[in-house]
Order: C-alpha cells, then sequence, then structure tokens
C-alpha cells in the first residue's frame, strides 16, 4: 500500500473530471468594497460573487465592535462554552439572535455549516424514531448532519411540496417527523414555498427546521429573513442562520422554544467540545445585527441591483436562472466552458465571479453565480454585463472555429 | 407526539442524572489573566481551568496583528475558501502552519473540533477499505469524524501499544491502515507513546495521525507539540492541532505531505462548505505562532507552575492523576462532590475550576482539571492548594455529619 500514490492518484482523478479547485489569493480592501487585491495576478479586482451580501463586513460599526473587543478581552475566548469559554459577548448575541427572530432562544455555534451538522445529527438522540424529509437540494452540511445522524429519511424532490406530501402521508402518525430545507436555495436563488410547508408540517404534525443563511438580512421588515418577510416564523420550530454572509462576520446559530435550544445546547457534540467564538466575532455579529435590522436602505438597493443585473442580462440574451431572490445565476451548462468564461473576466476584465462545477451543482448544470451588493454602482453593473457577452460570445466563436 | 414535552423530558433526564451544565457567563480582562469578571456573582474571579495555556490571546503582539488586520480587510472573509474567501493571511497562516511542523503543507480549519472530523471523514473517501485503530480515550471530535466515514474501525486500550498491536496485526497487510491518537490526552493529561506506536505503524505499514491541541505550543523546540520534543514529527503523516488554545486565538489544522494535504482540501466537506476564518483571525494566529516559537521562557514558566501546583496537592495529600505534562487533574471520583467543590471555590474563594463530569470522563472518575499559566503567580498557587484543601475538607466533614 502506497498512501501517497493514492492521495496522488486521487488528485488526477479530480483534475481529468475539470473539479480541481484552485483557489484565488486576494484581500479585499476595508471600506472599499466590492474591490479586491489578487496577490497572484498582482493586480485590483471587482468580486462578484461575495456572500458579505451588503458589505457588512467592512461596516465601521462592525469594525469598531470587533477591535474595541479585542482590546477589551484578547482574541481567544481560552475555553469550551462549558469551560471557561462562555464569553458575555457570545451570552449576549444569543439573546439578540432569540430577538432577531422573535423566538424564546438562541445558540451559536462556530460556523452555519456546524449548526446544521450537530443540531440535525443531534436531534435523533432525543427522537431515536424520527423521521426526515429533506429537500433533494439542501446544503453539503444539511447532507451530512442527517446521513451522520442514521435515522430514516426521506428525501422530495426540490420545492415540490406535492411530492413531501406524498412521502410524509406514508410514515406512521406516531412517529416523530422533521422537514427541513432552506429559505432560499443558494445556487439556483429559488426560494422555497415556505407557507405551503408549514401546512403540510401541521397537517402531519411534523417538526420545521428552515436554513436562512443566504436570507437573513435580507429580507423581512427587519432583515430577520424569508420566514419573517412571508409572516410564517412563528410556524418554524427551528430557525438556522449564519453570522458570515449579510451579517459581515463568522459564526452560526439556531434559534427556537427554549427547551428545544436547550436540548441541542446539552446534547450536541459539535457544540459542546469546541472551543467557543471569540469575544470580538460575537461583539461585531451583534453590531452586524442591530444594524442590519434597521438597514431597510440596504435591502432595498440589494434587490434594485440584483434585478437591474438580471435585466440587463435577459436584454443581453443571456441565459440565466429566473428568480426573486438577490442571486443571479448565469447557466453555462458546461464545466470546461464555466471555467474558461470565469478565468477570461478574471484576466481580461479584472471582474471574479467563481465558476460553480459538480459537485456543488448537478453536472450540465455549471454556472456563473453573481452575487450583486448595495456597493456595486449601476456603472460596474452595465460593465459586468457587457464584459459577460463578450466573453461568452468569445467562447462560442473559438468553439465554433475548433 | 408532543415535541417540546420531549425536549423537556430529555432535559429533566440530564439534570436527574446531575449532567446538566449551567454556564458562568465571564468577561476577562486584556492583559489582566488570569483574572475575569463574572457577571452572575458580580465580582472578579481567577480562571484556573482555561486553556489559553500561555495567554496568547492577550499578548499585545497578537491582538495588534487581529486589530490592524480587521482595519485593512474587515471583519469576515465573505465566502468559502473556494468562492472568493481564500484570503491572503490564511494562505499565509498555512505556510507558518506547515514551516512549524516541519511539513510540506497546511490546511485550516474553522475549529480543531472539525479539523478532526473533516480529516477523519473524508479519509475513506481516498482509501475504501481503510482500517482505523483508535485510542479509547479519543476527544468526542475523533470518534465523530471516524464514526461519520463508517469505515471499520478498532479501540485500541488508553495508551497500550500492545494491545494496538493484537489488533493491527490480525488485519489483512495488504489493508490501508491508520492509527489515530493525542499526543497528550486532556482530561488526564497523559502523553502517548509516541515513538512505539509509530514503531507499531512502520511495522504493519499504517498511516499515523497525532492529535496535538493540547500540545502545540507548549512542548518541543519550536513548541510544535510532543511529537517534536521526541523527534518523531517526521514519522507522523498527519499532525492535527489548533490554533484556540496555546496559540490563543481561533481555527484548527492539519499538516503533512503536500498530496495528503491536497486530497483532504480537495474532498472534505467540512472544509469546502463552510466560510473561511477571518483575515484577522488568520493574522492573529500567525503573529502568535511566531511569537510561541520564541518563547522558551513562557513553557519553562507553564511547566514550572503546573510541576509547582502537583507538588503543593500531593504534599496536602489530594488525589492527583500523576503525569508529566502541564494538565493537573484532581480526583474527586463523584459527580456531586466535583460540582459542589467547584461552586464551593467560586463562591467562596473566587476561583473557577469548572468540574468535568461524565460523558467527558467516565463515570466515577468526576475531577477538577487546572491548567496553571504563567501568568499565575507562585503566591496564588499556594492559595488555590490551600483553598482546594479546605473545600475538600468540608465536603467531608459535611458528610461525616450527614
Amino acid at each position: 500500500m502506497d498512501y501517497y500514490k493514492n492521495f496522488q492518484t486521487r488528485l488526477d482523478q479530480i483534475k481529468s473530471e475539470g473539479r480541481y479547485r484552485e483557489f484565488l489569493n486576494i484581500s479585499r480592501y476595508s471600506e472599499k468594497m466590492p474591490f479586491a487585491r489578487d496577490h497572484k495576478r498582482n493586480k485590483d479586482i471587482i468580486l462578484w460573487c461575495i456572500n458579505d451580501y451588503l458589505g457588512m463586513s467592512q461596516n465601521k460599526e462592525v469594525v469598531k465592535a470587533f477591535t474595541t473587543a479585542a482590546q477589551n478581552y484578547g482574541v481567544g475566548s481560552g475555553g469550551t462554552r462549558n469551560i471557561g469559554g462562555n464569553n458575555y459577548e457570545v451570552v449576549n448575541l444569543e439573546k439578540e439572535l432569540a430577538q432577531l427572530h422573535n423566538k424564546e432562544a438562541g445558540l451559536v455555534f462556530t460556523s452555519g455549516y456546524v449548526s446544521n451538522d450537530a443540531t440535525l445529527s443531534t436531534l435523533v438522540k432525543i427522537f431515536p424514531d424520527i423521521v426526515f424529509f429533506s429537500d433533494e437540494s439542501n446544503h453539503a452540511s444539511i447532507i451530512e448532519g442527517i446521513r451522520h445522524n442514521k435515522a430514516e429519511k426521506h428525501i422530495f424532490k426540490h420545492n415540490d411540496v406535492g411530492h413531501l406530501e406524498e412521502l410524509i402521508s406514508k410514515i406512521d402518525p406516531e412517529r416523530p417527523k422533521i422537514i427541513v430545507f432552506e429559505a432560499a436555495y443558494s445556487m439556483d436563488g429559488q426560494p422555497a414555498p415556505i407557507k405551503e410547508i408549514c401546512d403540510i408540517a401541521e397537517k402531519y404534525n411534523a417538526l420545521t427546521y428552515i436554513d436562512e443563511v443566504h436570507t437573513v438580512g435580507l429580507y423581512g421588515k427587519n432583515g430577520a429573513g424569508m420566514s419573517e418577510k412571508l409572516g410564517q416564523a412563528h410556524r418554524i420550530d427551528i430557525i438556522q442562520g449564519t453570522l458570515a454572509k449579510a451579517f459581515g462576520t463568522f459564526g452560526g446559530y439556531i434559534t427556537g422554544r427554549r427547551e428545544l435550544i436547550d436540548a441541542v445546547r446539552s446534547n450536541a457534540s459539535g457544540f459542546i467540545f469546541t472551543t467557543s467564538l471569540p469575544p470580538a466575532v460575537a461583539a461585531a455579529a451583534r453590531a452586524s445585527i442591530k444594524f442590519v435590522r434597521q438597514y431597510d436602505e440596504g435591502r432595498k438597493e440589494l434587490h434594485r441591483k440584483a434585478m437591474l443585473t438580471k435585466q440587463l442580462l435577459v436584454g443581453h440574451r443571456i441565459n440565466i436562472i429566473p428568480n426573486d431572490t438577490h442571486i443571479v445565476p448565469v447557466l453555462i451548462n458546461d464545466p470546461v466552458r464555466a471555467q474558461q468564461a470565469s478565468k477570461m473576466l478574471l484576466d481580461q476584465f479584472s471582474m471574479y465571479i467563481q465558476h460553480i462545477n459538480y459537485p456543488t451543482v448537478p453536472k450540465g448544470t455549471e454556472r456563473l453565480r453573481i452575487t450583486p451588493t448595495p456597493l456595486h454602482s449601476d456603472e460596474m453593473i452595465h460593465e459586468l454585463v457587457s464584459a459577460i457577452k463578450v466573453v461568452l460570445t468569445k467562447i462560442k466563436t473559438q468553439e465554433e472555429a475548433a
């Protein structure tokens, strides 16, 4: 057994499938969003695929809360939540999150990924007989969380409430059940039929678990997400979210009723046995939530700019996945072409849009996923769409010539 | 099915077993380690159980690197490593970690927990037939990582090389194998027989995976851990560590040969689908590693103070687990008494030592786990040991009177 030869073989295989990831090496400039420095190319670029949807990572109040807390308390928390690491800032952040979602309690994890994985894999400890119903497009962290707990699971077709009902109606009414879905799916920008899913949950007495990572901060009167916007938050048992996208910081969370949150807190290995978030991160996240709750103007600008981008793309007859959210997916439908388009945009136009290939999206649906922010100007958007048009035309011409 | 009644029942059960965790609510004071504010008790306390082993979380250069990076780049990275989040600071941190451990490459995760879980659960994708050999005292994150991958596993008795050999010798020589162990076990402070484990690995052609989270920064000429101290680092395939204990910041990592690290980078769900560390955290971690490499004085003081604490405890006939590391476990061997001792130390002496009960340690071995740092004075240590003596005597007297 030559282990290292095997590691190399695995890498060669990924490369041959066009799936090998080469990371950019960038520094974002504070207060100069959406610009960043590309350290490989030694030039400034415009970021068009960042999930810092409102630019809050560079908001003055957020940065100030972060640096002040570090000066007051130091950097690391020094321990797990139970052993010395339950800092005041994390406790306050959980109260803020509970308030934001109008729930009794909140629980903070080291990431959104961990919050899904840890919570979902813990529920089976409390309900050994639980059955999971999971949307087929759910994020990797949800899939892992459900897979880890070894409970019975049923995958329903993407946003297909009829299929969900077909599956759930067959299960013994006495068994505990949970429906797990995302408020909006990150790679196609499709929102979930939240009300209809809640209706099914009510009819069949199932718990509801919504992943709002791509929607918190961006939808609803207080930026509490899609469930707030649609007036359904009170019908959701577990609202899961992230602090690392619209809130511009780091970490993930869940909110819900007191005894549910306390049961997860008391049983989730991925919560218990890990160092708590630095106080500075928690302080910055709280400052960001407070700011974003009031930041209707930012939300409006975000949606206006996403709409403008889509309209211009459609006007240029560029193939997008239509949706009502802030995510703009340009379909390329080929892994090599997608990679090529991304590279040309960066090399020739200094515009960075990461191409999204399998396994993040199904094969044959490769795409460029654009996330305009309030900090991209209308002029930038016009330039972006022109550049995409040029690049896609070039690729087509080259292919036809070959 | 009344879900919330079930959540409550689960909590009641944990409470009835004396395992319900009540978190302290504290703020550490920057530059005043080991002091902190207890917000429930409204008083200052001395921390005796923090894993910020060298006080690096409050080191001026570390705090400065943290705040400067935030001012330059903002707080959050804004994306996964692949989609916009591969910041310059994280790239440099990985180079620094590879250098520290004298390996070709490093890979940073959002936590030490995730680095174990993600790496171990990924290896089976590369070696579907792999067999795991895991020390029975391994950390929860290792247990979860191995459990998640559904590979064949064998648990060997704690630090028992004979038992390990007995198990490994029975497995088909052609099958890939990996031995997973900790450099020193956090709850009893026992170091692993690293050389002997490496000998077995060599004899049976197994990969070696060492968890150095409680030893990096504290052992070896460069603070690269127990494997450096014992001259065995070159025999270890994967050295895993944390940035959140001796380095005083946040996050976890692995180091190893280029193709191994690249294969994990390219396959680990818990690495790929999560927002990268904030640039400020990475910058602070790098500053800390640079400092700690030179900080022999801190290491010496740490070990002298741990030794002093143990000697004084033994002098007072207090039952400790003897070991050669910086961890001082005082055996109480009863969950209620351990909780009582912790509470009395905090209420009456303003000294915080979290009691460690099941499931973190086996039932009947409940303990107080003390971690003296270079910033605890000799006088504080004398006062601590006297206080423990008083508290344990009181508990004994109360029990005898009852």
